[in-house]
């Protein structure tokens, strides 16, 4: 199996030369290309998709995860549309990001370039196959892609497709590669292959992150975990307060954006608590509580200093009521994952405070986490969100799959 | 030595949210009076230097080492006065990278914030202590410095004379932490502190660097390692070329961006190497040839495989009779180490394309690789130079010890 994966990853790193220097035109062409080719194989997918729900049904998968797995129509289609939508980005690949020229005459730009072979790890949904692939070749990159093993043959005929699709149109098909196995010794290898891969990506449960993080010798993007709070000022509109965390809890648990945890500033926690946790309750949220906020409302369960540490990634919410602003600063900053924080206020110096001092990827006054995305951003795409500080922050677009080099013009300039 | 480094990481951490929310002025206060202290604390820093350079004898290092090794009173005034410049350069943190409002009318700012907790593992050179705590406390991140045995001494005053300066005149020392233990194990423990470490930046040999890469979980800057080449295409003003390969060469042959080797053009080879190889012979150069260059120039010695691989650092050149660009550009992109390239040509498309094709950090037309440097630049300050392609690539000043988070504002918004 070793000398498959390095096979695999050297295929890549030959091919990435080459798409490096594609064209725009070109390589939207690609995507073009592609997306056709998912739509005339509609029946061939949805064939092999069933394979991999038959299984996950007899394996007793739960139901959300046989929904994510699940293929039609509708869905190969919304892949298709997704490949099209790749292709009328802006490329970043070639812009100048700055660009000087200094005393001894040298013209000095920063010039955007593709990563090289970025590896993509991820686990249940085989709409990151397309997905993914497409927004490495937008950005000049070839790709290895490794999917779970529930969507194994789904993801394998997908890549089949995209690969068919290249080939006919007298494109490189080595741009996309697919890792054909699915236990973790293939991801283990591949996080050695430092000669090939440039960067990976995993993209999953905190289990495969850390996993990732822990072992890989190639750099790695740290992707996705959202233990997001949202905390209640005491100037905090409450109908907005209470929209908003609504929202972030309730509209799609299982994100990343999410919130987890409330906190409530203590002059407002028993007027505003009552309230709020009835109508979370009353959506079908379990309420886990402090001290304090069992001391106002009785029949919530007591939070454990474990749930102020989870991301629930489900209908529950832990709350804490808090001293004031600087609590609240201190508690996410110890127990948040660096991913989306948001303030409830109408005081401008402890928005700003909030805004400055919670060190998030994403923070917002008056606004719900659930934004922290590339689209809702307006990058039109996302590969995933980063939760590390080096490289990218946050929403992931086309950008952060590029690097940057500087073109040196010169007039025979030697260093005194 | 677990719980020892564990402890200075922590307090490196618990320290960072301090600095990172400091005003420029504050930042610049605590640069000035760090400088002012080694100025203030030169008999006392020459005599704990002395004792490293007399181990160093001992020992019977280089003299090259010795030298770098060696501080006196011109030397330390310089790394005061290194101070004192990174306190006039623009302080990246707060800058606003992009700002744009959403249809939903979400105003979304991408703002410059500090990494947090930087750690930077160097070799023999004492002044990297005081030019990497001076880029990092204003870059506002909190450093952990660990420097190499051989000025272990040296280290030592030098930061307790920084961390004194601090705490003298106000300011919290802990922003400053050493790691006052001298073997690898020190540095494989730093390695696994993500939990208090943002990023690690090695600086000092293949040896180190490899070391870090391969062994830390936390997020790396791979910097440094150069096997530089100049490319002399057919077109190529001679004298030009001539001037450019000896400054790349002899200038300071033992740093990253001194050229390693030599490709020529087999249009011009029998014109060309006979005078450029008697010049470099002339200065004292070894040059390891091809077959096809000891075919024009029999004395000199055969380049091996290896010799194409390696990064000499001395008074050494590999050379090569190629085809033309395309062969050029290959060998470049197969065995150079993505640091510095530069093409000698006349011809247009010739320098485009080898500008646009070569994968390094900075790639060159009609001048040396050695002005790949923060300072020849114009950025005011150098931590490293980066090779790799993730976050940060080529030279390094503040702006690479810096992260960005996005600052939204909101008025109730919550996603459909």
């Amino acid at each position: 199996m070793e000398n498959y994966v390095i096979l695999k990853a050297k295929m890549a790193k030959e091919s990435s030369s080459e798409i490096a220097k594609m064209d725009t035109n070109s390589k939207n062409l690609m995507l073009l290309k592609m997306s056709e080719g998912l739509e005339n194989s509609l029946d061939i997918i949805i064939e092999e998709n069933k394979k991999d729900v038959f299984k996950a049904k007899e394996k007793g998968f739960s139901s959300a995860l046989i929904d994510r797995l699940t293929l039609n129509e509708k869905r190969i289609k919304e892949m298709a549309n997704g490949l099209r939508k790749i292709a009328q980005l802006d490329d970043p690949i070639g812009k100048t990001v700055s660009a000087w020229t200094r005393p001894n005459g040298l013209q000095i730009q920063q010039v955007r370039v593709p990563l090289g072979v970025i590896g993509i790890i991820y686990e249940a949904r085989p709409n990151v196959t397309s997905d993914a692939a497409g927004l490495c070749i937008k950005s000049g990159n070839a790709v290895i892609l490794k999917g779970g093993s529930e969507a194994i043959n789904s993801n394998k005929i997908i890549v089949d497709v995209l690969r068919q699709s290249l080939e006919k149109n007298g494109f490189n098909k080595e741009f996309i590669q697919f890792i054909d196995v699915t236990d973790r010794e293939a991801v283990k290898m591949l996080m050695k292959l430092n000669e090939y891969i440039d960067v990976l990506i995993p993209r999953g449960g905190e289990g495969l992150i850390k996993f990732v993080v822990e072992n890989s010798t190639v750099p790695v993007i740290e992707t996705g975990v959202g233990n997001c709070h949202i905390y209640v000022d005491s100037s905090a509109d409450f109908e907005m307060a209470e929209n908003i965390i609504i929202n972030a809890k309730v509209q799609r648990p299982g994100v990343c954006n999410a919130a987890e945890s409330l906190l409530v500033n203590e002059d407002i926690a028993s007027e505003f608590l009552p309230v709020i946790c009835k109508k979370l309750i009353d959506m079908g949220v379990e309420v886990r509580g402090c001290e304090k906020t069992r001391q106002i409302i009785n029949d919530v369960i007591q939070a454990t200093e474990e749930d102020f540490k989870t991301e629930f990634l489900d209908l529950i919410i832990s709350v804490k009521v808090v001293e004031g602003i600087d609590e609240a600063i201190k508690h996410i900053n110890r127990y948040g994952t660096k991913h989306s924080e948001s303030i409830i206020t109408k005081d401008y110096f402890n928005a700003n405070k909030f805004l400055r001092e919670v060190d998030a990827a994403a923070v917002y006054a008056n606004a719900s986490t659930r934004f922290t995305d590339g689209f809702e951003f307006g990058f039109g795409a996302e590969i995933g969100i980063s939760t590390q500080k080096m490289h990218a922050r946050g929403p992931m677009g086309l950008e952060a799959l590029t690097s940057v080099k500087y073109v040196v013009y010169g007039e025979g300039q030697i260093r005194e």
